[in-house]
């Protein structure tokens, strides 16, 4: 294993302290236990948002704390939830006096964690509410999965309800739209190579040199099937047809397009990926209204990427378009 | 070779289709000769900033076109520097009356096509500055190179310059500023893994698996030695030592400190090495007022990083943080 790391143990602590001096204009690092919070802490009167999970997906969780997304990101070790006694000062980090949205990605040990922590803050006198994602179209049921995993529609989740917590939205406000965006949005990625876990130094699982894995899941989790690398145009017909047809998408809606790369991937070949969506999304009588392209949930160095539809509504594009102010995503 | 490509000798004009679609609100690409433009083209009366080189190194230039930065971006094939035929019309799309810069990585084929483009606009009226980026310290006349190499200090060049040129500075003033970026920028690069040229389908050098390529230029050219892998720490301290010395940087000096990822490294290993470099720079003395992480200048999808350092002074700085709006890089 090559990597730019030290101790691997302390791949996510090493980690998150280049990342606390690099934005301590936006961001906080707490340790022991680790979460990240707003600097200046939670805002007075604004509903607070969590949003957390295994490290390895960066910027997701952490790089998306700051004005109109989350108020508190809690990364677990590599590929592993974050502990209850993580997410409870967590949550307590985000409270303002106005409430909490937890924002959970539909894995088993992320929703038993943030249960047990919720139920816990909830004794102390904390309002929250939960709001799963669960966007992946791929596979029911997978490695550490109940029902359907969550990816990288968690971003546009995080930022939408944000946008509508820093608009001043109640909890149940926050909460409904937080739902709106999971109801809406679907996704599915491949895996182009593997990717390994610092901790175990091999890579999470075997791709043999001339095979793709649609469907991957972002901790490498087995997909839909193999096949035999085929030009990126079949790829994405691929991942775009069962998302869109999942969406029940119909002539004349608006969707946002998010490509998004899987941390090896360059953003060129993003651009490829994009490109064929948006034409294949356009033959169906689909206005792409919004795009983003990028790496911005990761699987560590895996090359692949996943294509992401929302179907928006002019109060979803609204929130979507709303000023944003993170390390790693900024309008 | 596995991508997500189509026709690899399509590569570049497919990826720059699916970027015009992705941001049509700030650029429009032309195509035969291809170059990159703002929405809008040219500003009257502003001074016109335009770059270019291979592709392979995105978000570099393409993604740095839009208020605040380029006005024109001008991409070769991969790796390989644009002809003077797609040069000259890059220049004159760029002109808005008040003459045009022309920012140039120090390679001999861009340097040579730039010259000879730069030549024919002069005899067609236009006035036509060109700044040389040679940031690299790693080695003198390396492959593709007489001198040193232009490589990732170039984002600053274009930035500065860009803010120059967008608060109204006129030719001579936004090349003296530029010329001033390149006298006190200076980057040192590592190189994980190799990557590999899409129509050449086999990685451009062979780097064996336990070993690092220190000092490697964004092209894969050689660089001063190859280690066994070591920590971060001390991979940090090959490449930071050798900028701060060439540099000649004293205590008390105020520095922006740019970690780049060559492309298939993910985040979360850059702010490692963010992390280590900016303690060597407190250890200097040097405080680090400024910081960017990220894939910025990128080598297709080789894992590896570089450590670039400007040393600013106020109007550096304010020029730093002026706003930009671009596909790439926006505050």
């Amino acid at each position: 294993m090559k990597k730019l790391l030290n101790d691997p143990a302390n791949a996510v602590a090493d980690s998150l302290a280049g990342f606390a001096l690099a934005h301590a204009d936006i961001i906080q690092v707490h340790h022991d236990p680790a979460y990240v919070t707003r600097v200046g802490g939670a805002t007075t009167g604004k509903v607070g948002l969590v949003s957390g999970g295994g490290a390895g997906h960066e910027p997701l969780h952490t790089g998306f704390v700051g004005d109109g997304m989350l108020d508190v990101a809690v990364p677990g070790a590599v590929f592993t939830s974050p502990t209850p006694d993580q997410i409870l000062p967590a949550l307590q980090a985000a409270d303002g006096g106005a409430g909490v949205l937890a924002i959970v990605k539909n894995y088993t040990g992320d929703v038993l964690n943030f249960d047990l922590a919720v139920e816990l803050a909830e004794t102390e006198g904390l309002d929250v509410a939960t709001v799963l994602v669960n966007d992946d179209v791929a596979v029911e049921d997978s490695t550490y999965t109940a029902g359907r995993r969550g990816v990288a529609g968690t971003l546009c989740v995080e930022k939408i309800a944000g946008a509508a917590a820093q608009q001043g939205g109640d909890l149940a406000d926050v909460t409904g739209v937080a739902h709106r965006v999971v109801d809406n949005v679907r996704s599915m990625g491949v895996a182009v190579t593997a990717c390994t876990v610092p901790h175990v130094g091999a890579p999470s699982f075997d791709l043999p040199g001339d095979q793709l894995e649609i469907g991957i899941g972002i901790h490498g989790e087995p997909g839909r099937r193999r096949v035999k690398a085929v030009p990126a145009d079949e790829v994405t017909q691929m991942l775009l047809d069962p998302v869109a047809d999942d969406l029940e998408l119909s002539a004349g809606e608006r969707v946002l397009l998010f490509v998004n790369g899987m941390g090896g991937t360059p953003a060129s070949e993003l651009y490829v990926v994009y490109g064929r969506a948006r034409r294949l999304l356009e033959q169906r009588g689909v206005t792409v209204a919004r795009s983003l392209v990028g790496s911005y949930v990761t699987s560590l160095e895996m090359q692949g990427a996943s294509v992401t539809v929302l179907r928006l509504d002019d109060e979803l594009a609204a929130l979507w378009d709303a000023p944003v102010h993170t390390a790693a995503l900024r309008w």
